[in-house]
């Protein structure tokens, strides 16, 4: 359903951790917003959301929601995007969907716009927004991969809590507070929602982020693996992942190792393929102990890298410290960027 | 300086997190202990520690505080060793010492007991003690090591703020605090006391642990990277390690990459290895969300081992998650394990 003076779009999952910073990342972004249809669960219908200066009622996701909406955002949760995602696409919408539902999809490209924005071409009514580990990751190294080829990776990230929510921001804060009051702190949301046990977040590290799988490695762990050769189309990069989330609301940060298919390159080559690249911000200057941080990356779009080493024992192999807003870059931002992409692909007609 | 009837044994630095920690192992040792001396800076001198059920005043360290004793354990900073370990070992005593004054010093054993006991055999005086996250992470490789060969280690630390002190603790639980209140928290220690800027450590991970070298590598990571290779002999080893600070009080998490030499080995083969290895616990059960985990760690003497996977991508590479109290097995309690090592090869007699 095009329109002529603007798009109509739909964000589903409005009032969530994500959903509120997708109103931001519209706001600010020069796609020309006709009509906003915020959509959430039955409970939060009637209440408002303000954009663009004006007030927006908060109405019930249902199939019929979609007729005449132009461009759908969603990051309502897996099984919301299954039910109601392709009921969008039917009626006409872009679906723009942040949940892992059909990243792995043959027909669904998985887009990361500085690194495949071409694949967009390909979509059928669903696009997929990669994982927030993965976006920073892929968007970080795609200027290496481009410029000298990528062998490998290995990665050990430092997950937020915000990838799990806002409930689960407000229980590493609750759980602080208890233990610095010398209280026995509960665990009802950390590592993961649905998993059976819950553990203390507060001052720990839990190397679990969503469910294990039968090979032993997390869901998220898969993501990382599998979502990052998706995008970066190949199949032959070996990539391996450990992920652990540590007590930080918001922001992730990677240990990222990499061999790439070319000798004789130093890490100067890297940081200057990196000063330049697009999304990123080059953090890199030791002597003044200038490197990324979560803290410093909350509310900024960009993926910030720094730390960047050679290995001292293996000709390609080089280290870098990856930081990014998991709920930006990671999520809100990349969704309204790659409706941004669309537009001008001519995928879309605003 | 030998004694017929049990062991005159220095604690220097005993005021400080690791030096209270090395009474405690002693306390709980089989070392016949029939004297303490508790040394420490002149500030200290004339207070009183408790020790085998009764108390003990400070001294102040200085050269001839070492007559007649058989073991001196350091734990004061590298300067307080560099000058009076060796006036310690020219009085007779052992010195054994935490600090990395004397750590890659040819003459000088570098001993974790599980690992390279026998090398205490050529100390002249003073033994070191490893790094503290270089210890755990090459107590848990070891087995694995004589097992199946080890080619290459690449690892990523989750490392506690007690490792730079009592003080860093308070810090971070006082800036912990003024963040929960809406304060700006002050930073004046960490990441590196004596470096020049400070960094809010408080919800935020931190990638310099230890000042920059000229390779833009951390001191803490050269350590993991020549420490490692010292300890297993090994110079064709590779090791390139990434040291970050996590918002945790004590504990080291490390998310280790190994490839071993041998091919066809399974995760299950490295379990079992671990399951039956001197000083680790195997705590590997993901489908009943068991592994290791930092708060679960503090008090205890073991190095705690999980999450061990195969590469899905390389035949012979594997990933595991190592934890253990970096004052305890860290510091304090290899430091006494030393001792024991020492007693049981008859390089000291009690």
């Amino acid at each position: 359903m095009l329109n002529t003076e603007g798009l109509n779009v739909a964000v589903v999952g409005v009032t969530g951790a994500v959903g509120t910073r997708m109103l931001e990342m519209l706001e600010g972004s020069p796609l020309p917003v006709k009509k906003l249809l915020p959509l959430a669960s039955k409970r939060s219908a009637g209440k408002k959301v303000v954009f663009g200066g004006k007030e927006w009622i908060i109405a019930e996701a249902k199939p019929e929601s979609f007729k005449n909406i132009d461009i759908a955002l969603f990051s309502a949760g897996g099984s919301v995007s299954k039910e109601l995602a392709p009921e969008a696409a039917e009626r006409g919408a872009v679906v723009i969907d942040n949940t892992s539902a059909f990243r792995m999809d043959k027909d669904v490209p998985l887009v990361v716009p500085e690194v495949n924005e071409e694949a967009l071409h390909g979509h059928h009514g669903i696009i997929a927004n990669p994982n927030c580990s993965t976006i920073q990751m892929v968007a970080a190294l795609e200027p290496i991969r481009q410029a000298y080829g990528l062998n490998r990776i290995i990665v050990s990230t430092y997950q937020a809590v915000g990838g799990a929510g806002a409930k689960a921001m407000a229980e590493l804060e609750r759980q602080t507070r208890d233990v610095l009051e010398g209280k026995q702190p509960e665990a009802a949301i950390l590592p993961v929602k649905g998993d059976k046990k819950h553990y203390q977040m507060a001052f720990n590290s839990i190397p679990q982020i969503d469910m294990f799988q039968p090979n032993d490695y997390t869901f998220e762990e898969m993501k990382m693996i599998n979502e990052t050769k998706k995008i970066m189309d190949d199949r032959q990069l070996k990539v391996s992942a450990t992920c652990v989330r540590v007590p930080v609301p918001i922001s992730h940060g990677e240990s990222v190792y990499i061999e790439i298919n070319k000798n004789n390159v130093e890490s100067s080559d890297i940081k200057a393929l990196l000063s330049d690249a697009p999304g990123i911000v080059l953090q890199d200057d030791p002597a003044h102990q200038i490197y990324p941080m979560q803290m410093n990356a909350v509310g900024k779009k960009e993926v910030f890298v720094g730390r960047i080493r050679k290995d001292p024992d293996v000709e390609n192999g080089f280290h870098m410290w990856i930081v990014s807003d998991n709920l930006l870059k990671g999520a809100a931002w990349n969704s309204v960027q790659i409706a941004e992409s669309l537009l001008k692909l001519g995928l879309i007609e605003a």
